[in-house]
Parts: C-alpha cells; sequence; structure tokens
C-alpha cells in the first residue's frame, strides 16, 4: 500500500506538471518549453518499433536545454508549422515508481492538427516515458521519451510533443 | 512552491467538477448543465481566431443561469441534435492560480460525434478558460470561455460544450 | 461538502487504476488485465443502445477472472489483433458515491487504433460505469460495464477495453 499512497500523493503533481507542459505547447509558448527539464536532460521523440527494438536515437535526439532552444530556433526559423495549431490530449498518468526525489511515469497522449482552413485529424499518438526529479524550486523532467504509436513520421519540422 | 502545493490540492477537485460537467452534457442532462455555474456567469463559446483578436461576444454567449437555461429549451424544441451522441474528453486540467476562494484553470477537451449509424467524428477542440468559486455549497464557474482551435462551426443549434 | 472531500480523495486513486489499466492494455500484457478484477465480478462490453434498453447481456460478458483468462487465452490463439495497436485515453473519473469501502465511477474513454502501415482511425469512444473495492491489497474492479458509444461493433475478436 505504501507504493499506492505514494502515487495517490504523486498524482495530482503529475498531472499538474503535464498539464502545463502541453499547455505551453499548445499555446506556442516553444521558448518556454526548455524550461520543463533540466539540464542536462534526455528529450527523445522515437516510434514503438524503434523504441521496442532497443534504438535509442529517435528522430529527435536533445540531452541538454541547450539543444531544446536550439530545436525551438531551428522550427522559429522554418516557420513551417505557423500552418497549423495542434491540441494535446494528455491522459491519466501511470505513477510507476517513486525513490530518492525521482519519480518514474509512464503518461499517454493524443494530439490532434487544426489545420487553417479548420480541418481537424488525429496528428498523433503515443506515451511518455518519464523521469522527473524535484530540482528543489520544481518538478522537472529529466527524461521525456516520447514513444510514438505510428511509424508514420511528420514531426521532424514540427512542434515539439 | 506554494503555489505548486495549491495546484496539487486543487488538481482532484477540478479533475471532479470538470468530468461531472461532461458527464451531465453527454448524458443528455442538460437541464442540469446550468447548475454547474453562478448566477451571473459568464459562459462564451467562441473560436481560437475570435479570442485572439479580443472579440468577447463569440457564437454563444450567456450572462446568467435564465439565459443557459433558455438555450436548453432553444435545443429541446429544436430536437436538432438527437440524432447525434457526443463524447467529451477533458484533458488534466491547469491550475493557473488560486486566490480569495476563486481558481483560475485552463482544461483542454475533445469531442467526438456519434452518428446514428455508428459513424464518429472529431468534432472539435479546445480549451476551457475557467474562473471558478465556491459558493459555500459546492465549487462551480463564474466563468467558463470555452475556445473552440477550429474556426469551422457547427455548434449554433448543437450540445453546449 | 463531505461527498466533495470524498471525491476529492479517490480522484487521485481512480486515475492511477485507470491510467495502469489502459496501459497494460496497450502494452500487450493482456495476462495481467485479470488481476485488475475482483474473483467473482462482472465485465461488459455494450452499446449505449443495448444499456439504455437494459439488456445485461453484451457482446462481451465475463463474472470470474477464470472468464477473463479464457477471453485473453482466445485472443492469444485468434492472435487476429497483433495487427494493430490500441491507445486508450482515458479521461477524468467521476466519483459518483463512496461507501463501506466501495467506490461508483464513471469515466469516458476513447480508444485509436494504429494500423501496421500507419494509419489512425477513432476505434471507440464510451464510458466505464465502475464499483471498485479494496480488497484489502489493492483497488480493484468488482464491476466494469464498458458502454460503447457506437453501436457498430468491431471488438468480438479485438483487445479488452
Amino acid at each position: 500500500m505504501a507504493s499506492d499512497l505514494s502515487a495517490a500523493t504523486l498524482q495530482p503533481v503529475l498531472a499538474q506538471i503535464n498539464a502545463e507542459y502541453a499547455r505551453a505547447l499548445d499555446d506556442d509558448r516553444l521558448e518556454d518549453w526548455p524550461e520543463f527539464f533540466t539540464d542536462p536532460c534526455l528529450y527523445v521523440i522515437t516510434s514503438a518499433d524503434n523504441h521496442r527494438q532497443g534504438f535509442a536515437a529517435g528522430v529527435v535526439y536533445a540531452d541538454s536545454k541547450g539543444m531544446l532552444h536550439d530545436r525551438v530556433a531551428a522550427l522559429r526559423q522554418a516557420n513551417i508549422y505557423e500552418r497549423h495549431t495542434y491540441r494535446h490530449l494528455v491522459g491519466l498518468p501511470a505513477v510507476i515508481g517513486e525513490e530518492d526525489g525521482h519519480a518514474r511515469a509512464e503518461t499517454p497522449f493524443l494530439v490532434v492538427r487544426i489545420m487553417r482552413d479548420g480541418r481537424m485529424d488525429l496528428f498523433a499518438t503515443g506515451r511518455y516515458l518519464d523521469l522527473l526529479v524535484d530540482d528543489g524550486r520544481a518538478l522537472r523532467f529529466r527524461e521525456r521519451v516520447v514513444v510514438c504509436d505510428s511509424n508514420r513520421f511528420d514531426t521532424l519540422l514540427a512542434i515539439p510533443l
């Protein structure tokens, strides 16, 4: 029951950080996005197939806040994604474990893309594999591995997930 | 950290009211819907474009429980929406702030429309911009501004969002 | 307010069990799925129309852990579902009531199906009507009635919902 108590305590905290993360992305406050991570960190976007086969790299890879900022700068320059907006629906977090101020969690997500003409489509589904730490001021992602269910990738110049 | 503690405390409360709200709508208990609001209140459905440009009106506007009840009565008479059902998936609430028994929150949503023949489509995505107050008996919406991501509106005679 | 306090206390616990349940299914750990239930139990998949008309049977019916295990074995033999994967997005639980260690809850869900070629579609939406009990070691489902919004059923040889 100890782990259940711990999960129940962490649930609201993980709900809040996941909600804030999704909100920053969907509000197009991409410059705030690196602040959700520690430095160094691990941020990867990969596919379920790649992840199952143990490939670490993914289609997006960053291991520092600097690399996250670089990615945002590249997106701002490319300017391509501005034609669309996105809506992240983040599901209920599953608390996997907690130890020494670190928390492991796995959280499903769904992203809808909204075209300028109003059409909507399912852009991506998957799960976040997270390692979170409390750095004394806030909870941050030490690792966020984004495992997309589909192998069809349209994210090279798209928003972070 | 004070605001984090506050967010963690509010999370379960906001999850519950959002779940009850969505359930009332999807169960077609529209007559219960105005009870989620204070009187007076502010209920608006608008688009992201309109909201960005500062237009207050929206395609649906109500500032009292009476107006919400009128809208339900109009829907019952029009009878049009009965051909479909809807399923609201409300995402994780982001607690923005709390003060003097008021809470500001922003919560994403996705609505699926289910046709009588079984087909399903993405009907709407967006976010709720909420101001909630505890009136001593329950938490209620003082403001719920529904900002739809798409500009394609099919809601004039549809269910509340 | 007592019931509100109770709902706020139960929210994180229900979020956690729902997240673990969805994760087991989407990770294809079907053999773990019966462990979420008491023995005996009630697990039913039905349609909104059937449920409204009071038909208890549903397209899937199980009243023991043995029957749940049999269903998993049948799915493993049939092997059909392996061509696809699924992603459950479970919405916010609505706590309906609590009494004597039993909790009633209603929780919406959405399932996306991901084809081997990467295409995604809305597979199902609906709600879980749950009766949960604490058996002293963990919270388990005494009843989980899965009411699908659509009458189009493609679940006879598909994964559990």
